[in-house]
């Protein structure tokens, strides 16, 4: 996790996108990219949505990470850690 | 993280949610949560959104960590490691 | 169509609303409600979504008459007809 | 509104998808067509989002027409009417 904020870090200062990742702009591209995920579970079964084909994996995982990416960004602009939100969560319920 | 995917799983066998957790339907509630990011944001211009007051953080916090749980979730049902991932996605671009 | 945009207007006047309701945010809160109508589906089963409960259809129909509020508030905003956008759309396919 | 409930129905039975769209799906499907929407604004300003160029203003456009698309179907499957369902929600209010 800690090398993944410094590799995201790193980008954005690279592509000079700072000025465009405000939280409320983070928070949109997280539900974005949430929602490309959902894309390529629309029309599967559940059933067949628990076995994919390797091209399908692949993209998913894509996805996937594009939503880890976000999440990490806007968690850190927040100062709050995704991982330890996470387990505070797991604990209410 | 490790830890992390234990509670989940512990979490889910109590619950006896396995049932309902199709990739499909982990991907819809990963959505879901994402958008419960999104509302706090909606109305709050980007300047409002990069300082917010202790209470909307602290909600915002618990909608990030529902994020973080469906992303843990769904990815290990698929056999991807979000990080990985995430770090992969970052190589490309 | 067009009593509901007079109604949606003559709502954002009397609270005051304007200032909040730019397309970005606009946008925004359309996929925040599409969201909650999908909350009321993720754990069902595609049979299941087939014949909702009288309370369940009741909680869709408000979700769904708040998707097509923001709906035709963004699209009258950007000077779009949403009915002539779809015809054009399904022209295209 | 009639024309265009026409037009889904016929362009559903003419790909024979009908097997397809069961109300869970079609929500999904809504979800990630309005996360298209808000993809063509999420880096913009709300000043920018204001005066879209007229290219963009056309792909907004498309989007647009797609949330419409689905939540027209989406309604009519359940046996609501979208019109009405945003008219007593703003009765409500």
């Amino acid at each position: 996790m800690e090398d993944l904020r410094s590799a995201i870090g790193a980008l954005i200062a690279e592509r000079d996108w700072e000025q465009f990742h405000s939280p409320k702009n983070l928070a949109m591209a997280l539900s974005v990219e949430a929602s490309e995920v959902v894309e390529h579970f629309q029309w599967l079964t559940e059933e067949q949505s628990r076995c994919l084909s390797p091209e399908k994996r692949a993209e998913v995982t894509e996805e996937i990470g594009d939503v880890m990416i976000y999440l990490t960004e806007l968690a850190e602009k927040l100062g709050i850690d995704p991982v330890e939100a996470a387990r505070a969560k797991l604990e209410i319920n």
